[in-house]
């Protein structure tokens, strides 16, 4: 409870930000940095130093509302060079050993999970035993029983739990959101959802080739974008899901998790979704199509930029840092003690893991899943 | 055998063209319309006067080596207004009843047959038997037997057969082909092509909703570019097939064929191709990523004009009358009695029409389709 608790005077104060914080306005606020005092930032730990926690220290210096506080780490000369690079004292930097001694330490206020995924339901209930807030990166677990138990360990800690959902903060996200459950072309009818990176080169020893470590292929790591879109430019749930493995043609990296794989979405308006992730070359694009128009996205689901158009105009909408304006809007929460947004919080990564698991199913037993 | 023998005389007077017709070549022909002297024309009958008809008035009016000379329609209005519109006389305006005596019309190299699918292969066997050469639009029939008892016919009769696939002579995608099978971008790993039309407003009537006319829904009317175009990139005909019949949101349409349907291909090299045909909205794409980078086209499977870019370049072609485009390669092939280039013959509809039934296999069963 203790740091959750702690911020609620920030708001007594007079210095929480205004009940409706909305995402065009944020966006916009990025570029140009305010003069935040220190006592209005949100400090952070990175836990797991690995590719994302290097994405995430230029969101990191971008942001107005974060500091980079602590970090977590396993490898010395990691610790060592982050700890000089910012600044951070002795007393903020933990091993994996000493990560539950951060419930003595009043300086972070929230851990920034960027572990490979089999360790990410391990940390958030560690963290949220520990006091603190949590973002998780995507996917949040491996079971949508993992992400219930780890929203229930949050609540009962009284600490906020987020999912690293970077694209609800980019505009052209929002507008896709805004076309789609607005109806502004009619109903969507048809979504085509596509994201894939060619690993070749990749250390056979990589952890996104592990099973235990990453918990599947390209569908746990990137695919979960893909069903994402396809959520929420409708608004609905799927009820109904299809898929395929497919075939492997690099069976010296791909022993243990699908190279790549294929899947359908049903959902109760009668759309559906159509998707593919793999590793064994670059895909990334989103596609909508509805009664009296379509709207797409390409590049539409990587870090950007992103370049769009409607059947009647192209985008034009600002780039922005998606990593800063994803912690800017979650630090601000926080720090005015309120609740996260729910698309990105843990409810949300629970109903991506659903489906995610939903398509597993269906693409090993060759069956059309029904979600109840 | 009359017609075919008939115009052997053509290449031995030297009026023949070239053993080497490119089809480069030929593209960039059709703009600037040659003096061709009507003996070089080839005399073609169109057999119904539907939608599709009305197309190839475009085309045939563009075309140099073509002659709109005869017509086969069961209404009698129609009859009239096009012998008026085109100067056809009565004796080259036959009905259903009448369509045999076609053999007595020296006049008449070639029948066109724009009829419902379900009419294909009855009037594919009686043009052969009337010793006209034919062009079938697509789908050519509802099944590869179908497509066999139609080659060996024609072949019996000494008439050509070619199926009416206009995309071949588009410079758009006769890149396609070169940029996949050549592999200038390495080995192509995942294509997407899909192709809709929302077909709201329809009469219940149509034959496209009648399923002994149509032989099926969008697949059979727009999936076949859909497959054919994946089969063209590679050079290779795909091993395995699963597909997904999709909701109905129009059921006082869609009761006897599919509204929509998704499907996946999968080839030889290990590439696949995802594809979705849809008759309850607009979608016309195809996109490909290989080990070095990626192509596209959008509007892509259509009439166009099209649209296409590498990751290296926007691509910049002319737009071209497909119709026009198609009808003088033919009959340039036809004239100088030359056998028609194998990816617009009769052997090509049949590979098609292969997929095409195990797609619809795959879709019903839920089961994924070796093709031996």
């Amino acid at each position: 409870m203790s740091t959750y608790s702690r911020r609620t005077f920030i708001e007594q104060m007079g210095w929480g930000l205004g009940a409706a914080v909305t995402l065009p306005s944020l966006v916009s606020m990025t570029p140009e940095r305010a003069n935040v005092q220190d006592k209005q930032r949100l400090n952070i730990a990175l836990c797991g130093l690995g590719r994302y926690a290097n994405v995430l220290k230029g969101g990191l210096a971008a942001s107005q509302y974060c500091r980079l506080a602590g970090i977590v780490t396993g490898t010395p000369a990691k610790a060592a060079e982050w700890q000089r690079a910012y600044g951070i004292p002795d007393k903020n930097s933990y091993t994996y050993q000493t990560f539950d001694q951060l419930s003595r330490n009043p300086d972070i206020d929230l851990v920034y999970i960027t572990l490979p995924n089999g360790l990410h339901k391990e940390y958030v209930l560690r963290a949220a035993k520990a006091g603190k807030h949590v973002i998780v990166e995507k996917p949040m677990a491996f079971t949508e029983q993992d992400c219930r138990e780890m929203i229930d360990a949050c609540q009962k800690a009284g600490v906020q739990l987020a999912v690293g959902y970077r694209l609800h903060y980019d505009p052209h996200h929002i507008e896709l959101k805004r076309l789609g459950q607005d109806k502004i072309f009619g109903q969507v009818r048809l979504m085509e959802a596509s994201l894939g990176y060619r690993l070749e080169g990749i250390s056979p020893d990589d952890w996104h080739l592990n099973k235990a470590l990453a918990g599947g292929g390209p569908l746990m790591n990137l695919g979960v974008y893909c069903v994402q879109s396809g959520r929420y430019v409708l608004g609905e749930e799927p009820v109904a899901v299809t898929a395929q493995i497919g075939p492997v043609t690099m069976p010296a990296l791909f022993k243990e998790v699908e190279e790549n794989i294929t899947w359908q979405l049903y959902f109760p308006s009668g759309a559906i979704c159509t998707s593919s992730s793999t590793s064994n070359c670059n895909v990334d694009r989103f596609f909508a199509s509805a009664d009296e128009g379509y709207f797409e996205l390409e590049p539409a689901l990587s870090y950007g930029p992103f370049k769009g158009r409607t059947s009647r105009a192209a985008f034009n909408f600002p780039v922005v840092n998606q990593q800063a304006a994803q912690l800017d809007d979650i630090a601000q929460h926080i720090l005015a003690n309120k609740p996260l947004p729910v698309h990105i919080s843990g409810e949300e990564g629970r109903k991506d893991m659903r489906v995610i698991e939903a398509i597993y199913r269906a693409a090993h037993t060759g069956r059309k899943i029904t979600l109840a």
